[in-house]
């Protein structure tokens, strides 16, 4: 079949007017939020319903046609990027919450809803979807169920798969499935909600959603800890964890990153201190009060050389302005810019921010770090001009000893932002061989002729 | 190879004292607690580490003998059950708690260790794994993780998977792989943790976990309420969750339960009642009484006949009697008893049990029902004679019409004890044809032999 068959097909399946061929719409989609990967497509195709996806994924599969599921395209390991050109299958027309059901607390939504406007409908109803990665009001559902995606308050929420209770998923073949529901507890099969989950589009298209809503918290306190020493830093959040308490959000801004913000915002960050510690508690009043006051203990033990707690919502945000601008503010230093999220039991962060600082500086280059210290979920941001070959060679250095680190450390190469393209080169070094290789055999089973996002998370199979 | 030759080979794996082929051997591990599925083994072998499963598969992959993991043998959906002979693998030699890591609250366990025996050791450290199936003082935890066990805490704090953050799996072709590991956030590669966890044996054979511990509640209180119809016991369990309030526990009793119980016990139970709801509340003492005091409420607002609140350890033991003795009563009524845990969304409980109370008039069967209000997850329990084909006919006739209104009401087949061979005629009605084949392929891609707990959970492949 040659492409201008293909896209009259494909024009008979969606409608003329859901098939973008101009050279602008192509160039358009041959990214995404992750520097480096640009790949044209060779049609832009946007279905409106399961059935829809079915028939695209039929002609595609019976042509080998490369398809890319795609939503918002905030990925930031060029998951969504259209590596073998083909077909961009474009999903935001999935984009209705299709029932909230207060009784079962779960929400009936089509994938290309926006994670935030779920948020903003269900809050009448005193409820939340906890997942809030940071692109949380531009990111679809779509992409952050198939990237597994994280946020703030993973520590004490989890993350998009603790949410993610059923799907609809349409498979390669044009088999459209239906897995998990509205059940709290269903061992009945295979976890394949659980499969399709985080795994980027290599294993079929994901339509339709149940998500599980839990209450509001009612009450909310934030502080501030000054460290001279990262070690202080990392004692502190084990510390915390040891006294027993999961704080919503616990977050880490090492030096470089505090200096950064101080540069660009002058809102008096200490410019010498080697971290900053961010924290909120949150639930009942009476226990978010009693847990404020063990942290600040927890965190005066550990040699905080300064505390603040938030007086008001207008200080808490000011506060957290470190923590908003971090990425905006390292961004702004030069042209490119990584940010990676290799993660670690959260008793080596510490470990590993030192293995960071040392890339930074046997390679000379620039990174700022970040992230969920609670959880372990690092944040190392490489600025860098991806025009330099010269410099380029030695960030791709600095972040092979970066994920090298992590994996020794006993961590992964990711905790929220998936494996795509970006990488590739170390999935063997964590999972071995024959990790690799069961995940292989599981994508050929479900996908025989490799038409979904090819060529991602596993590499060639 | 001959079934002398394979023992041979077998004894060189383990060592002789390791492979046992006694009359009275194999007959003890034909069966497990599941009524109606006895099969003889031709070997029942006890590997000492991963090594040696390893070695074991490899030469039962190179034969096609089939293989079945077994830890207590507690299983009841015939999960270990040896169908089609070959080798129990018996998993009780992994019974190392290997170590529990403060700072990130995780424990690495090996498979063969009793549940109970892992929250022993982790009492005093204040930290508790939360998963509690009603066989936690037997159960080993391999079983627990390959069926996905859940229990009376399942509401508030989730089932096994919930806690599996990373497993060894030896696999089909005697591979060891590792999966997950101690952190928190982990978005490498598929969910392989979550595909093994709940895949009854039929993937891989699980021989270590690192499990998420949590904080131990630090009060707890305990209530029970007293309804004269099932409606307002239904009405009662969603208002609680709709009130915002997730108790760890909130149990029923359907009226049949209530009188066996009361039958045996003389504890003063009120036969005439139609549902009893016996309700925990845990955490900070001060949320527990507040809790309590908002479901005490709720209980009286929905016609609750009676409600009390236990004053003391004493009397919350007295209260939880009925729903401890409700399996063992009911089990006293006749020789046989199958205990099913087919799980309806919450909002759909009255619903459920009116289905359960037709089935058992229509073809005049007993079933008390009880279980875990608060997730769903009910079970119906039919006790009947397995030697009187006549009433066993009868018997399927009632679980058909069973399994068929949880699936219409939007249920599962089963909510923790998983499909083994019990709940096989009714996995396509769940899943559809094609469903069932996504998993087949993922079956046939593991394990192409089809050696590992064949006929389990998908029927023939």
């Amino acid at each position: 079949m040659d492409k201008a068959q293909m896209i009259d097909e494909l024009k008979k399946i969606v409608g003329e007017e859901n098939v973008l061929t101009s050279p602008e719409a192509l160039y358009e989609y041959s990214y995404d939020a992750t520097p480096g990967h640009l790949y044209s497509p060779d049609a832009v195709v946007s279905p409106g319903n399961a059935q829809e996806v079915s028939e695209v994924l039929k002609l595609a599969n019976a042509n080998k046609i490369p398809v890319y599921p795609r939503g918002s395209g905030t990925n930031l390991s060029a998951g969504t990027a259209p590596l073998k050109g083909g077909i961009v299958l474009l999903m935001l027309r999935f984009n209705k919450i299709l029932d909230v059901d207060l009784e079962n607390l779960i929400a009936e939504v089509e994938v290309g809803v926006v994670v935030q406007d779920i948020n903003d409908h269900i809050a009448q109803y005193g409820l939340i979807y906890p997942p809030d990665p940071g692109t949380v009001k531009t990111a679809s559902l779509g992409g952050t169920i198939s990237e597994n995606a994280g946020g703030l308050r993973g520590l004490k929420y989890g993350i998009t798969k603790n949410y993610v209770q059923g799907l609809e998923v349409v498979l390669a073949n044009g088999d459209i499935i239906h897995t998990g529901g509205k059940n709290v507890k269903d061992v009945s099969g295979y976890d394949m909600t659980k499969l399709f989950t985080g795994a980027e589009g290599t294993l079929g298209v994901v339509t339709k959603a149940f998500l599980k809503l839990v209450p509001a918290p009612e009450a909310t306190k934030s502080m501030m800890a000054v460290f001279d020493t990262i070690e202080d830093a990392g004692r502190a959040v084990s510390g915390i964890i040891a006294a027993k308490i999961i704080p919503a959000t616990l977050e880490i801004l090492d030096n470089a990153s505090i200096r950064t913000v101080e540069d660009f915002m002058h809102v008096g960050l200490p410019v010498d201190a080697d971290a900053i510690l961010l924290i909120e508690v949150d639930g009942h009043p009476i226990i978010v009060k009693d847990e404020a006051e063990k942290v600040m203990k927890v965190l005066q033990d550990n040699n905080a050389r300064e505390v603040t707690m938030a007086k008001s919502a207008e200080h808490k945000n000011q506060l957290w302005t470190a923590r908003r601008m971090a990425l905006p503010c390292l961004a702004k230093l030069r042209p490119t810019t990584f940010v990676e999220d290799a993660t670690v039991p959260r008793s080596k962060i510490p470990a590993f921010l030192n293995v960071v600082k040392k890339a930074a500086k046997d390679h000379n280059v620039t990174i700022g770090t970040f992230g969920h210290a609670g959880d372990g979920n690092m944040h190392p941001t490489i600025v860098c001009d991806i025009r330099d070959e010269e410099e380029m060679k030695r960030v791709h250095k600095a972040m092979d000893d970066i994920f090298r680190g992590a994996v020794e450390l006993g961590g992964t190469l990711s905790g929220e932002h998936g494996i795509g393209l970006g990488k590739l080169p170390w999935m063997e070094l964590q999972h071995g061989k024959q990790g690799m290789e069961a995940m292989r055999n599981i994508k050929r089973a479900l996908d025989p002729n490799l038409i979904l996002n090819p060529g991602k998370l596993l590499g060639e199979c």
